[in-house]
């Protein structure tokens, strides 16, 4: 299916965006779903330890797959004679795939590659197998997985990488993201452009109108998510980038997923997130609660969202805020007989008691982290369905303060 | 919920039943499901890697959950504190409990218990703590967790004992029997006593005259699940077991899940099967498929289903013929893009391919366990489904004679 955007309203006061995306396809379907939005992400064609009925209930929009680890396995291929992603992996709403590229630059075997104006050479992470990535086989292999949405291929720049390097990077990117619309043949499905250039204002805005000029069916902000960035550059890579995108196509933020973080780049007219995070968190015995906390202490990195997986309220810096998160696994939780959240529509939190999702990951059963994996994933897209109305109601910066003072 | 049976039709030419068991609450709610049927397991107020609705739409009957377990975790104060093991778990059907027995003799840290008559010592197989289960401490509990069946705690002597041994065996488990009886006190819980007695004739037949004497409002044939047992000496223990249960109770095999197991069983009179095998096999990455195989090679032991991960049709011993399984984890099912049976009416069948479930399983993801779980379990009530047509048109003896020609 092939995307469109509709900006239906934009908050008055802040840059925020209240729209949809249409997904049409070939033979004149159509699907429509509301922004802001968190896309669920199925890495390997199945999001983590869920049925897609599970996800539906989650009443999510998009999901992501990774273009990266279906090439490695089972192969681009394989998923083409399944008759596609959809098919494949049961799921009849749309999905997008990403480029390869942030996998290539943050998985590879040894962190080793060796960026070419061709491509990227690097050595795979699961067998050591020599592999070669270029932005024309990322199109070719997201073309053959027929995802609805394709992303451009390109460099992800660490966040410690200077001006000098991130301009020759652009440029490159710009290359890359030409050669990869050039052999992008797959009718039902759109092509995204994305936008780099560090927290740096004047590489934003050359690399936002260079990439627009080469005409994408919707843009993203990339370069954000590296486990190293200060919440900072982020919120500044953003603010730099979306003054100069179109209004009528849809904004994606990649690999972002902190509640406080959808909150202050919907505030500066980001309309799609995606994240790992919802799972992952799931998967350490962690339940996303409601609100953030300031704190005064020492910054922790994105990193340490990683591993931490004891006591409640660990969490990861948000300039001067962190998102609220109780660990399931901790023994406050064993008679604890309430929902994670008494006024949360999931299945987890109107079906379960925290004593009994504590009891399951105390056994490391499967059904705690599917349990929990429901509630983060419903958590955050609550958190969209909430903005979406103080938009409507031009009411989004009253919203973004009462959230950051719950 | 109590729970009576009701015969229905009994096949004409062999000891088959067809028959109902009707749950009725104290306030007169009733529940009702056909027999013969299998019940999933759900050891740890989980069936494994499934939710709820995924076990519902397998259309079990009951489910059983293990007392020694839930003994240890969470405890079944905490159950009871949580509104029974029902409401704990989000489970509305009937649940049977065992009495812990199996579990004590056969998972106690370094197998190592000292039984005597007031009870078993032995020490807790998570953390090496000392513990003493009695005939008294099993109803307490399982009272406590609110199951609808309750078992009587039994000993359960491994397939070596000797007659003298067994015979000292079913008079202590009758003495025992008569133990928990007395302190059963859950009104909106049935009790049931259990058969035991090797695969001696004269042994099961004082075992079960002396067994029904007391009184309990259902039948268990235990002792058979062993793990070195002898898949004639089941057969045995079965046959000379039903004829002195009364027609008008239901009769479980306790641990019996092998698909050539049911049939031959359900011909001797069982109603009711359960075991951890469909769910164990998933995690394997192992699906049952239709039929049976001869086999003239060596014979391998129940032992072996819990570490047969490796290869098609792996397979145990029945007798003269084994279940047929395939692997998918095998590269042959890389590009199957066919169900895993083509006639099968499960939630996988309908919606997965093998290749998917291949590539899952290839990438340990959990939905590839919950897509397995789901067919095994439905394969095993599916055939019980089937065998109750048979019986109900007289024809048990020819379904089984196909069953062990297909």
């Amino acid at each position: 299916m092939k995307v469109t955007y509709q900006l239906i309203h934009k908050d008055k006061k802040t840059g925020a965006r209240y729209g949809k995306v249409v997904f049409e396809s070939e033979n004149g379907e159509k699907q429509e779903y509301e922004t802001p939005m968190f896309m669920p992400v199925g890495t390997q064609a199945t999001v983590k330890t869920l049925s897609p009925e599970q996800v539906k209930a989650t009443n999510p929009g998009i999901i992501l797959a990774n273009t990266y680890h279906l090439w490695l396995r089972p192969g681009e291929k394989i998923v083409k004679k399944a008759g596609g992603l959809h098919k494949f992996m049961n799921w009849n709403g749309p999905i997008l795939t990403d480029s390869g590229g942030y996998q290539v630059f943050s998985l590879a075997h040894n962190k080793k590659k060796d960026i070419t104006e061709e491509g990227v050479h690097f050595k795979s992470e699961l067998n050591g197998e020599k592999l070669f990535l270029t932005p024309e086989k990322s199109i070719e292999i997201q073309n053959a997985l027929d995802s609805d949405i394709a992303m451009s291929f390109d460099e992800c720049p660490p966040a410690t990488a200077d001006k000098k390097y991130l301009k020759n990077s652009i440029e490159r990117t710009l290359r890359w993201a030409e050669r990869g619309k050039k052999v992008h043949k797959n009718k039902n499905q759109s092509l995204f452009g994305i936008v780099q250039g560090g927290p740096y204002e004047d590489l934003r805005k050359w690399s936002a109108i260079e990439t627009v000029k080469l005409g994408f069916d919707g843009y993203a902000v990339g370069g954000v998510a590296n486990d190293d960035e200060e919440k900072d550059d982020m919120y500044k890579a953003v603010e730099y980038s979306t003054p100069y995108l179109p209004e009528d196509k849809v904004r994606y933020l990649m690999g972002v997923g902190e509640p406080v973080d959808l909150v202050e780049c919907v505030k500066r007219g980001i309309d799609i997130f995606d994240c790992v995070s919802p799972t992952r968190l799931a998967r350490h015995g962690n339940a996303l609660i409601w609100g953030i906390r300031s704190i005064n202490d020492k910054n922790t990195s994105i990193s340490d969202l990683k591993n931490s997986t004891d006591g409640i309220e660990k969490s990861i810096d948000a300039k001067n805020y962190k998102e609220k998160r109780i660990n399931l696994k901790n023994a406050q939780f064993a008679e604890d007989f309430t929902p994670i959240e008494d006024d949360c529509d999931c299945y987890t939190c109107q079906n379960y008691t925290k004593a009994y999702i504590h009891h399951l990951i105390k056994c490391d059963e499967a059904f705690g982290k599917t349990l929990l994996s429901i509630h983060n994933i419903r958590f955050l897209i609550r958190l969209t369905e909430k903005m979406r109305e103080a938009i409507k109601n031009d009411k989004f910066e009253e919203f973004r303060e009462n959230f950051l003072k719950s």
